[in-house]
């Protein structure tokens, strides 16, 4: 059995998609339990259901809180999922509220794996090779980060990559402003010093070339990460719209489009990060995947689903393994 | 008449796409002249040609090449290059050669603008909305920035958005990882203080909306512009490629492709910025365009052209005043 707990409150869409997610995941999963949290009321359509435990909530906590208000809010939905990791030995925990509150919480509670500074976001991109993936940290959980903090997110980026893409030895890249050694902020350069001995290290990376196929895992600071993550969204939305400008410039145009929409409407999803499943916090000593704000109902399923696989996979205890060799 | 400096040598790939673009140029646009700089042996096209007049250089600066050994080539094409555009009295100069160089060399050389702290360089965007730009500024200039630096990049910005896209009062935003007040680095939050009493400021702005349309001038410190300017890049080859594969997925898709052809590859041209001009080096006291490196004769011609425009505009007196402001 695999025991998620869900915040069933904490997104911008209320319950109504994380009841309709839930209700299909315990479905489609005979060994997943669930552990809902929420306002009782909202929650009836999952009342009785085989494999769902419901705990009740009263408050949420809204987007904008900080992380002391968070802590304070003893009675809100996320604060009673994170201790019901605990509390109730779950493997993992799905939440679409607030980024900082609940990765503070997690952190606080839960706490971080032995040997890690700071938990990153980790996220799976694909690349322009066919099959190939490449993986991003940190992708939004810091602000700042010291250099020891990036080398410490490329240690975790290697153990994300060998267990989830099961590759030996994944290379690890820097983002920086350029491929020569001193280029970069010195947070960069120092970063650069630091991993220059790891044989896995292959030196910085351009914007250009992150999803090109050649690198495995590619190290951000948390507020770079996140501009990146975000202008690959952007400009995704841009062509999108640019394409379909393209394509009804004739008769014979549009009837390509309409046969090729199916190919098209996949590489919709490919960008969309919103559809991927969300963001996993590595670091820590359970499953945390923070599900988009905005999520519906299929891309909240598909956070679950995120977060089922890894804790599947034993992810935790194979970064712990990672992290310690 | 309108004075172009150009560098012939620094780019790539070498003397061959500068003299056909020069060539052409000289043709195309009879209120031209133009100051070659550059090996005279390989420069014999352009010799004797109405309204070129060649410098000869010996050497040429390599791309890695740091501002001190620059600054001590003397005889180099794009040193001599930079200085001519003082003894010459031009009004533009162009160089595909080592970014670092030029920039240190034109600031050095033919100096900063009154109240510029330090120069950027700066680059309009295609958005979602029809006909709309946005302008982005430093994408390369720096590697590190003050708040100072970014108040004043707002300000140039502002300057340049009015002469070339005519509006009375652009909107400033400033890049961030999340749109609440309280978001960013240090260094970003520091600049929305200062920014703050400013009307025409807009706050925050993520990655995701840059090319929105929403914005008018988007600030950015160098090192997370140049990362935005590439990951565009970077994103766009990804989704020419997922296209292209989108529509060889029947016969029926790949006769829509051929006559959706030529939409798709103007959008292919908007979104590679090799095409697109390079980039302005806002702030000295001259039209300074970077080609982009590996410029090809088109490439390198629309660099020139934009030198031209913008000289004729009389953008440097245009941004002189607006500083003044």
């Amino acid at each position: 059995m695999i025991k998620l707990v869900i915040d069933m409150m904490g997104g911008d869409n209320g319950y109504k998609p994380t009841v309709a997610a839930v209700s299909r995941f315990i479905e489609d999963f005979p060994d997943a339990e669930i552990v809902a949290v929420g306002n009782e009321k909202v929650l009836t359509p999952l009342k009785g259901k085989d494999r769902v435990k419901i705990i009740p909530s009263t408050t949420i906590v809204p987007m904008e809180c900080g992380v002391l208000e968070a802590m304070r809010s003893k009675d809100s939905s996320v604060y009673k999922a994170v201790n019901a990791v605990i509390d109730e030995e779950a493997d993992a925990i799905v939440s679409a509220g607030s980024t900082g509150a609940f990765l503070s919480l997690v952190t606080l509670i839960v706490k971080k794996i032995d040997g890690v500074k700071r938990p990153a976001i980790i996220s799976p991109f694909p690349t322009r090779l066919k099959d190939k993936q490449v993986v991003l940290l940190d992708v939004g959980a810091n602000a700042e980060n010291s250099a020891d903090d990036l080398v410490n997110f490329a240690a975790m980026g290697v153990a994300y990559y060998k267990v989830v893409f099961g590759k030996e030895e994944p290379s690890i890249h820097l983002i920086c402003n350029g491929t020569e050694e001193g280029k970069g902020t010195p947070l960069y350069k120092e970063t650069y010093e630091l991993l220059k001995s790891n044989p896995s290290f292959k030196g910085y990376i351009e914007g250009r070339n992150v999803l090109s196929g050649e690198a495995d895992v590619v190290v951000f600071d948390g507020f770079t990460g996140n501009i990146f993550l975000k202008t690959t969204e952007g400009t995704a939305k841009l062509m999108s719209g640019m394409i379909k400008e393209a394509f009804t410039q004739s008769i014979w145009s549009k009837i390509g489009y309409l046969f090729a929409k199916k190919g098209f409407n996949k590489l919709k999803d490919k960008m969309d990060y919103k559809k991927v499943g969300g963001g996993f916090l590595i670091g820590v000593n359970t499953v945390a995947v923070k599900a988009h704000g905005n999520a519906n109902e299929v891309s909240f399923y598909s956070s679950m689903k995120m977060a089922y696989n890894l804790a599947k996979n034993g992810i935790i205890e194979k970064i712990k393994e990672n992290l310690k060799a």
